[in-house]
């Protein structure tokens, strides 16, 4: 059984929020959501509500097992805030598993710790992933050290197969 | 009397277009809308709804004095669509004015066209714009050649001002 943090902040995409930490409960993992504030409710794209359990600011990387990082508008909205950014770039430092999907990888970029690797986004992100000095993939799930990462919602059937087995 | 092209496309924060456009046309000059497909309607993160003039594929940047891109999800929608990208990268090499918001340099950095610029922004995007080899300015307007840009609907009077400074 892994902890894993899902990162989320208003304007997710649903499905690459709902789907994944769906796949994640039945196989036994638990989720903590994280986000700017806890307590405070966001919303998707589409309407679908989540409440934040803890605060970006307040709580440690080292206490999660994986850390997952749902797209849409959340990313980029998130990485306005230097708690939440720190707390991405402890975590792609510390090598656990990080699974992104969409435009999660705007969070890395702000991180400054995409440089070298290989992901899989977004396409209109692709520039902005590749000036960051990494190298941008069209392929469905992208494995890269401990970076899992996937496109967009049609991908979600490989990215959850990806996470789980990195999550044993 | 100029001819202004706005580059629209959907979820664009609704203030960012209102206002100038308002002011512009206030001012004696035109706009035509310019997006991805003619006659399709777009609407703005807050329900204002705008019908597509002219498609980027079709017209030819030649046509306009200045362009014009408002902010929001609207660029990074834009910027997927190659011949919007191609639009935006010929009429800032033209060294015609270009006024852009919030997220609109986003546009140009997949364009490629931001290395050695000043601009301002909204400061999510601050990174990726160092990435792509320009400075990110925190002023409410900054100009560089032909470029004048802003960072949030609070800038827009500055914005406005300095927009239309240049329409002479």
């Amino acid at each position: 059984m892994s902890i894993i943090a899902a990162l989320v902040g208003g304007g997710f995409e649903d499905v690459e929020y709902t789907k994944p930490v769906e796949a994640f409960r039945n196989a036994g993992h638990m989720i903590t959501i994280v986000g700017k504030a806890a307590g405070e409710e966001v919303k998707g794209k589409h309407g679908t509500a989540v409440r934040i359990d803890r605060s970006a600011a307040e709580i440690s990387p080292e206490r999660f097992d994986a850390l997952f990082i749902p797209g849409g508008h959340s990313p980029d909205r998130l990485r306005i805030d230097p708690d939440v950014v720190e707390f991405v770039r402890k975590f792609v430092e510390s090598g656990r598993p990080v699974f992104l999907i969409c435009h999660a990888p705007q969070l890395l970029i702000t991180a400054r710790v995409l440089r070298g690797r290989r992901v899989a986004g977004w396409p209109s992100i692709r520039v902005d992933i590749e000036n960051a000095g990494a190298e941008f993939m069209d392929a469905p799930v992208v494995e890269d050290g401990n970076l899992v990462s996937s496109r967009k919602p049609e991908d979600i059937p490989a990215f959850v197969e990806a996470a789980l087995k990195r999550l044993g």
